[in-house]
């Protein structure tokens, strides 16, 4: 088994991540200035360019603090189980966003700037990288356990990540919430069908 | 057998359409504007504007042209036997986008502003209904003639769009083409897993 991918370490300001969120659900990306952020951080600007030069840089220190959140959500899950622990993984990834739908439509938009911006490129594929090792160590763990037969992991993985980020895609560009839902349905047929043994 | 859903009916200006997808693809859409749409036209904003009032006007058109040259590809494919037409049909959304790859980046820009573009949401999802709903009739069709099980074809069209989907998006967020063929193959396991019968 290979060690976890390396992540970029930031030591974000609290507070100043807090207000980046609130500032970002309510103004979008495109539109965002670090006034914005300023003022969700209840603080001048110049306090906020004390920890961070450009947007950019404050944006990319946002992105290692939501993967962050979402490394210790998984490591919380307790079960050692491969199928539980792959069940409860993809419900963390394919989670109804109702709280934090205006997150995700900022996160689309980042994306979508990745090509451009190579700090968010960066952080995309690292997360990509550390989700996807998550899930090859639980199927290689569920086929050492003969619970899964022995697939490509590797491939299995992407090819769910790929389910992962289609119905992020959609739930934001068709508006359509049920896109989470279909795509969490999708997954548990691929793995039925790909990963157990017929029975 | 439900109609095929409406679409945006236009006529295009084809010589504009050319123009704005040179400059898409060299600007990119954040950055886009109608000066170097009319140079790549090779006549002044204002004959631009004569055809179309504002960028996002002109880029609404343009989505419904890119949808029509789509369909007219899908109507080439001329065989009636539903496994090789779905086939087909995925290999025309999976394509390797080599030659159109910075289209795709733009593709994304304008996806991820559906949320603030009413004119850009209404396109995508026209496109995605009236792509769902071939991948639904092909479907339907093979149940019809026995070669599929008798799914929801509803669901499994969803289903695959999620792939598609998210492969368009893993192309340009994580600058990897790779993807197009992860997501071609995970399509081929999900139709083989739930659409045909256990052999």
């Amino acid at each position: 088994m290979s060690d976890p991918p390396e992540r970029s370490a930031s030591d974000p300001d609290e507070e100043i991540m807090g207000a980046t969120y609130r500032a970002l659900r309510e103004h979008g990306y495109a539109d965002l200035t670090i006034k914005q952020i300023a003022d969700e951080y209840g603080k001048s600007t110049a306090a906020v360019h004390y920890h961070y030069d450009t947007k950019e840089e404050l944006l990319a220190a946002f992105l290692d603090f939501i993967l962050d959140q979402f490394v210790q959500t998984i490591h919380e899950v307790e079960t050692t189980n491969p199928e539980r622990r792959l069940e409860l993984l993809l419900d963390q990834l394919l989670l109804a966003p109702e709280d934090h739908y205006d997150l995700s439509i900022a996160l689309l938009e980042m994306r979508s700037q990745a090509p451009y911006e190579a700090a968010f490129a960066e952080r995309f594929r690292q997360n990509d990288e550390y989700v996807r090792y998550m899930l090859r160590t639980v199927i290689d763990d569920g086929i050492g356990a003969g619970v899964f037969v022995d697939v490509d992991a590797e491939h299995a993985a992407s090819a769910l990540m790929t389910i992962v980020d289609g119905a992020r895609t959609r739930a934001v560009v068709l508006d359509d919430l049920d896109a989470l839902e279909t795509a969490r349905r999708a997954a548990d047929e691929y793995v039925d069908a790909v990963l157990r043994e017929d029975t």
